[in-house]
C-alpha cells in the first residue's frame, strides 16, 4: 500500500508552481512555471536513489536498478505540464503516483526483478505547441526529432529555444530509453466513473483525434455603411461552420466529438466586419470509421459555408492520432490488480489523449484511471478525491509489480 | 477650384506614415504614426500661416484669421488616425481638404469676412479607445473631458497616458474653440454614388449607432472526454448569437445593420472547450424606433440562447449616438454650392459616424461626401479618384466660403 497523504502533499506541493488565483494550475510546457516543478521532480527522484536522464526533447527518466538489469525497465508515469487554465491532477497525479511507486518500494526494502523507470514526459496537453503528446510521439517516431524542434508556439517560439530557455534540452537520444511495457495512471476526466460509483478505469480504449488549422477569409469592411446582404463576415461564416460541426457531431452519435477551442480575428476593430479569423478544430472518436466520416462533413461543411458567404475556409489537417486499442495482456493485469485490491471497477475507453497511447504503439501500454469530480478537466475547479488518488496509485503499484517481478 | 495635384500629392505624402504592405494605413489613434501624421500637419499649418493650438484632448486646430474677428470661425476639417487596417482617404481626404481650401485662398489672396478654422479630431475611429468621434463627443459635452481621460485601450493604456506619449495633450480647454458651423468632406464609406454615377453626395442624415461589451460566460472542459450535450460551449453560444444577430438586422430591413467586430476567447487552447469569450456589438439605424427595436431583439435574443445553452450572456450598452439630421440650411448650402460648380449630385445618408455629427447637436454642420471605389472602407483596399477628391475639396471650398462671407 502506496502512502495516501505523502502522495497527497506532493500533488499539492507541486500545485504551487503556476498555480492560479481560482485553485487551479498554469502551466504551459517548457514555461518557467515548468521548470520549477521539473527541478523539483529532478530532486524528489534524485532523493528517491533514482538515476535521472532527460532526452533532447526534454522528457525526463528516472531509473531505479532492478536485480536483472539484462532487462529493459517497466516504463510508468504521465506529464506535469497543464493547460493555461487547468487543474492540479491532469498528469500530475500519474507522474507523482509513479514516484509515490518508488518511495514505496524503497520504504518496504523491496527490490524488483527487472528495473523500473519513471517519466514525465514533454508536451502532453500540445496547449504550447502542436501536437499534444509531442514527446512521446516523436520517441514511438511517429515525428522525427527535427521536426517536433522546430514546432513553434503563438509567439514564434520554437520547441528548441523553449527546452534551452529553461536548461531542459537534454542529452540522451530520444527513444535509447526502451521499456518492457508502459503503465500510465491518470484522472478520468469524464464523468462515468463517478456516476457509477468506481473507484477504478481500466482502460482499454482511447480515442482517436484529428487535429486541423482552419482559415476563413472573408472581407473587411465598415461596420455602418456596409448593407447586410452584400457583406462577406468571416465571424458570420465561423459561426454557421461552428454550429454545423456541432450537429455533425450529434448526428454521429455519442461516439463523436468536435471542438473549435481557438478562433482569432485579425486586426480587430468594433466597427470593421470581421474579414480574416484564424481557427483550430479537435475531432475524436474511439471509432476510426467515425473519425473518417467527421472529416469529410466537415470538409463539405466548409466548402459549402464558404460559396454560400462568399468567403474562403481553408481546413489543413495538422495531427492524427488512430483509435488506441491497449494490449490485451497489460489490460487484464491491471484489472486483476484493481480486483485483488478490492475495489469497484469497469473497462473504460479514455475521451482524452495520453503519452501511453503513444507508447502501445510500440510496446505493450495500459492506463488506470481514478475518477474526477463531475468529470471536470482542462478547467481550473479540476478535483480528485484523496482516496481515489490513492487507490488509483495502489493499481499502478501492483500492475507494475506484477510486470517487473518481485 | 483647388488645386488637384497638390490635395492629391498631400493624401499620399501622410500615407506613409502608417503605410501597410497592402497599400493602406495602420495609424491607430495617439500612436506614434499618428504622431507623425500630427507633426507634418502642424508643420503644414504653419506654412499656410494658420496659428495652431491644441486642446487637452490632443484635437488640432489650425485658426485663419478674417476681417471680422469678432465672428466665430468656420469651421472645416475631419481626422488622420485610422483603423488597424485602414485606407488612405477616411478622414484623411476631410482634413487635407480643409489645408488645401486654406492654401487655395492664401494663393488667391481671397481674405474672407468670418475666420476659418481647419481641424484634425482625436480618435474618430474608435478602435483604440471607444466611443468613436471621442475629442468632438467630448467637445459638444456628450462626455466629460475626465471620462474620456480615463478611457483605456486593450493593453490598459489611457487617453491621458497616450496624450503625454506622443506630447499631444494639449493647452486648450476642450470646447474653447468657438465655430459659426462646421463642414466636413468625406469619403462615403458606401457604393451608392458609385452606382448611381454622382460626384458629390449632399449628406443630409447621418445613421445613429449603439455600441456594446458582451461576455459569454460557459464552462471550460476537455474537448475530449465532454459528450457533446454535456457542454456549455461559449463559441457555440456566441455563434448562435452572430447569426440570429444577422436574421435581426436582415429583418429589420434595408435600413439596420449589426456587426461583432470583436471576439476573444480567454486562455484559448485547441483541447479546450471555450469557456469565456468577450466580444462587441456595433447596431446602426437612420431611424430611432428601429435602432430601440435592435437593442431590444438582441437582448431577448441574448437571454434566449443564454439560457437554451446553459452559458451567461451579458450585454452591456457602452455608446450611445442618436441619428443625426443635418442643418437644413447648411445642407442646403453645400447643395447649391455643387450645384453651382456643375458636379453631379444627390442626397445621402451617411452610414458610418462622423465629427460632424457631434458637432450638429450644438451648431450648424453638414457634410460633403465623394465616392470610393466599389464602396470599400475600413479596409486597406480602400480607394477613390484624383478628380472626385478635387470635386469635393471643390465643394468644400465654395460651402465654405458661402459661409464666411468674402
Ligand atoms: N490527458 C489530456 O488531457 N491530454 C491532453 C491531450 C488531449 O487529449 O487533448
Ligand atoms: N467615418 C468613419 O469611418 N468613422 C468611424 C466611426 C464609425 O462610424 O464607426
Amino acid at each position: 500500500q502506496i502512502d495516501s497523504a505523502r502522495l497527497w502533499d506532493s500533488i499539492h506541493e507541486t500545485a504551487k508552481f503556476g498555480a492560479t488565483p481560482k485553485g487551479g494550475v498554469r502551466r504551459l510546457t517548457l514555461s518557467q512555471e515548468d521548470r520549477q516543478v521539473r527541478d523539483w521532480f529532478r530532486k524528489a527522484c534524485e532523493d528517491a536513489g533514482l538515476e535521472v536522464h532527460v532526452d533532447t526533447l526534454g522528457s525526463m527518466f528516472g531509473l531505479r536498478k532492478g536485480r536483472d538489469m539484462s532487462k529493459p525497465p517497466v516504463g510508468l508515469g504521465s506529464h506535469l505540464d497543464t493547460q493555461p487554465t487547468g487543474g492540479k491532477f491532469d498528469g500530475i497525479l500519474g507522474t507523482l503516483g509513479a514516484l509515490e511507486v518508488i518511495r514505496t518500494l524503497n520504504d518496504a526494502g523491496i527490490e524488483t526483478d527487472a528495473p523500473l523507470c519513471i517519466v514525465n514526459w514533454t508536451n502532453e496537453e500540445g496547449s504550447r505547441f502542436a501536437p499534444a503528446m509531442m514527446a512521446s510521439a516523436a520517441y514511438v517516431g511517429d515525428f522525427t526529432v527535427e521536426d517536433i524542434l522546430s514546432r513553434k508556439d503563438a509567439d514564434g517560439v520554437t520547441v528548441g529555444e523553449a527546452l534551452d530557455g529553461i536548461g531542459y534540452r537534454g542529452e540522451s537520444k530520444v527513444g535509447t530509453q526502451k521499456f518492457s511495457g508502459f503503465v500510465e495512471l491518470h484522472i478520468e476526466q469524464g464523468p462515468i466513473l463517478e456516476a457509477e460509483n468506481k473507484t477504478i478505469g481500466v482502460v482499454d480504449h482511447g480515442q482517436g483525434v484529428f487535429w486541423y488549422d482552419g482559415k476563413v477569409t472573408g472581407f473587411e469592411s465598415h461596420a455602418g455603411s456596409t448593407p447586410m446582404p452584400l457583406r462577406r463576415d468571416a465571424l458570420l461564416a465561423l459561426s454557421e461552420f461552428a454550429l454545423t460541426l456541432e450537429q455533425i457531431a450529434l448526428k454521429l452519435g455519442p461516439n463523436a466529438v468536435a471542438t473549435i477551442g481557438e478562433a482569432v480575428i485579425a486586426n480587430p476593430s468594433r466597427n470593421v466586419i470581421p474579414g480574416e479569423i484564424a481557427f483550430t478544430i479537435d475531432c475524436r472518436s474511439a471509432n476510426a470509421d467515425t473519425l473518417e466520416a467527421l472529416d469529410a462533413s466537415l470538409r463539405a461543411a466548409a466548402s459549402e459555408i464558404a460559396k454560400k458567404r462568399k468567403v474562403e475556409i481553408a481546413i489543413d489537417q495538422v495531427w492524427r492520432k488512430p483509435p488506441t486499442h491497449f494490449d490485451p495482456k497489460l489490460v487484464d493485469a491491471v484489472e486483476r490488480a484493481a480486483g485483488a485490491l478490492g475495489y469497484a471497477h469497469r473497462r473504460i475507453t479514455s475521451g482524452a489523449g495520453h503519452d501511453a497511447c503513444n507508447l502501445n504503439t510500440i510496446m505493450p501500454a495500459a492506463m488506470v484511471f481514478v475518477p474526477c469530480k463531475d468529470g471536470i478537466s482542462h478547467n481550473e475547479l479540476e478535483d480528485a478525491t484523496q482516496s481515489d488518488c490513492a487507490a488509483g496509485a495502489n493499481v499502478l503499484l501492483h500492475t507494475v509489480l506484477s510486470l517487473a517481478g518481485v
